[in-house]
């Protein structure tokens, strides 16, 4: 049989999921919850570390309270915040550790949504000398796009971790933080959504992998095609909304969402 | 005490098997959806990677909508497609992944269900440089038969990674995709559903035990028995229709499938 | 301060025991089938192999049809065959493999019942050369009472591999099975329904510590001794009542049992 | 863009937690059925071993029935004891190993709560040659305050082993039990709560890593500065109450709390 050649494949590919997928219809603040309740159900709140913030207009962010479990924000919980963090809007405070998220928004005018959590396999994975490896494809989203901070600076409340962090992730959208966690920063809450959820995918098959013996990268060209392909936003967003649906499908029968 | 003969043995098992098990009675789409289901359980859907595809009359194939959960299908959701993957019924686009599963169905008659997915554990285990080890009686399934693709191709919706997969399988029922996954084709829905859960319960094992020393494999005479015996066609299927209870049992009070 | 002898504070400790702990009340064929519940939420059952067998009046024995998941039992699905596993009450067949177990049952006349499973740590733990290591409090109810057999005889259906089994269980409460699982056989139900549970839990903890480094065994005269207490019959029916319990507050909402 | 000191900012942090989180309201029997409840959503009370003792008047004590899972207590089950372990109130019987916290309780007046069990991953790792490690941000709290029993004892229900434990624990919060678990003890319920999901998450992380590779802990300096802030008393009240939180809405719709 002939071939078609990959390009033309993956053009008509693009053209048909600009009609073909369903996206979900969520405002900001939803988004935000629902973001907050799909990464609960993968194990990125298990403490009270972690924070989701998204830009806003005149200088403020939307994040949610300290010590309110991703498990349990609703949109009607998510708060408005300035650069000091000052609550403008809403009750409970902001985490403190969000100063650091603010480094990265001056750094990065580009980036609209930043989720930072300690999940156990990014968490594991952070405490060996390992960067991510990009073995699989399901890791490609993370292809010559995950920067790697080699040492932790301490508790992350102060400016000087911000810039340390915010100098790791550099212009990348995501970073690996050694002996803490991970950090993720794109310009929509659903594509670092998208990726907060692959990085701790990647990171728990890279621990089973490496269990067993030495793992080896992709051919980096293959891997960017693979990057691209599954961050064209038509995959971002269905995949947004289909984590969604899931999670909204999986809520207890007493939930009040 | 004196033995009777294994084979006699074997024979009056199977003579009891054609009567005394339950098999269920779920017609075609039903059996795509609970097949979808079942392996949703299982942690086969977690992104939108993965399909599952039956061959039908008229050269067309059933599969279900991208980016659409396996644990959110029920069979009003299943798709039509021709074998260029234009939707003739129903709503929603193909994956376009399956365009190697057109490969596989014109090099191999025998095959009528495709399922090809990235579960956490094939998918650590396609990160090593290990093929699956038959080294225990539930792995038998397997046992010279399942290939082994060396090398990941790059994102598979084109023509090439078609033929390289399709290759790789050649005549066996499965095949270990490096860096990937994993795919199951067989002559049944049934069968290539109950094959995807033995294979990712297997590379579980496998992994968890080659993190702790080396596995030896069992011996192949002794495991192709248990292979056949495994893959008796009332095996596969009260196998098949108990996993089936199994979903349904499990639903949340408010599902409405 | 001073010390009480440990043997006055132990016989102190199994007085109070006699009075002071909930044991429960089921019936035989109940307590079959919460067996078969906690099992099941174990990852006992995950697919048809297992057995569950009860010693009974006049050659016969309790048991549950095959192919119907220990998850989905109740006592009215318990059925009694004969020694060539003939069904003299119920409907469904036995699992073939149960003829092994017969060959238990004529060796060992303190056996009332036995279990045998693929549970995934038992199975991945077998798929290495290790024997069980009681180098755990948890594990001692097995310290010098598991036997291992070295080898995987094929599929257990016809009479060699009962001989087999029954010969590498000899006079202990269980036996890792190399490449398959573990066989628990006991004089009663809720001994060996404790024992299964356990068995899987410290070929966990196993499989956990020896990926990390090599495993040293308890002294044994301390294991012996936790061995006894553990094995008490009042710890025994209590934790088997606690088990019980779990499972009958964990059903789903729509559950008939 | 200037630094502000971290000093400035911890007390800035400090001030808003006073009055900015959430710390619930329960009495000191609902507090003690909360942490058993949470204890047991993290593995913690998979079979009878382990126990919950808080410090009251008159040289009395709470603690939960021996055999009543930790899933299943509610405020009602607490019983109180004299340091005999005789029942004042309430039904049932204490557990037996309970008299080793007896010996903690003579050494440290501070300490008011103590938690013993035995969960998967402190388990596992006990069974290695490892301490814990503090390597990731959210183990500090252990960090220069976690003791290390290098023996097991034997069954910990006589004196000698009490004696041996409470050396072992020292002047810190936490110990590290070879072959057996750990134990915590401070002067809160909610901080021996906090403490006791901590280590098992920490012992999970740890073995992960270990199991891929060398392991090298934090910078004392700032794995102490972390401890102490992750120790606030806002920090470990807000925690307990989101931990708490969490179980309560997650109950079963059947449930009876």
């Amino acid at each position: 049989m002939s071939h078609e050649p990959k390009s033309v494949l993956t053009e008509a590919v693009v053209d048909r999921m600009a009609t073909g997928l369903r996206f979900g219809q969520w405002d900001e603040k939803e988004t935000i919850a629902l973001t907050c309740e799909m990464l609960a159900a993968q194990g990125h709140s298990e403490t009270l570390a972690g924070q989701i913030t998204v830009r806003s207009e005149g200088n403020t962010f939307l994040t949610t309270p300290m010590a309110v479990g991703f498990d349990e924000i609703s949109a009607a919980d998510v708060i408005r915040v300035d650069e000091q963090m000052n609550v403008l809007d809403g009750s409970g405070m902001a985490n403190p550790a969000m100063r650091f998220h603010m480094w990265i928004y001056r750094a990065r005018p580009d980036v609209n949504c930043i989720v930072h959590t300690h999940p156990p396999f990014v968490s594991a994975l952070s405490m060996t000398a390992n960067k991510l490896k990009i073995a699989h494809m399901d890791a490609t989203p993370f292809a010559n796009d995950c920067g790697f901070l080699q040492e932790w600076p301490g508790l992350p409340i102060a400016d000087q971790e911000g810039e340390i962090i915010s100098r790791a992730l550099g212009s990348y959208r995501s970073v690996l933080l050694r002996n803490h966690g991970f950090l993720c920063a794109t310009s929509s809450i659903e594509e670092t959504a998208y990726l907060s959820i692959l990085i701790e995918r990647a990171a728990k098959a890279q621990l089973l992998a490496e269990a067993v013996g030495p793992v080896e990268e992709l051919d980096l060209a293959l891997a960017r095609e693979s990057h691209d392909f599954l961050l064209l936003p038509a995959v971002v967003r269905s995949s947004f909304a289909m984590f969604a649906r899931r999670v909204i499908r999986n809520r207890p029968a007493s939930s009040q969402r």
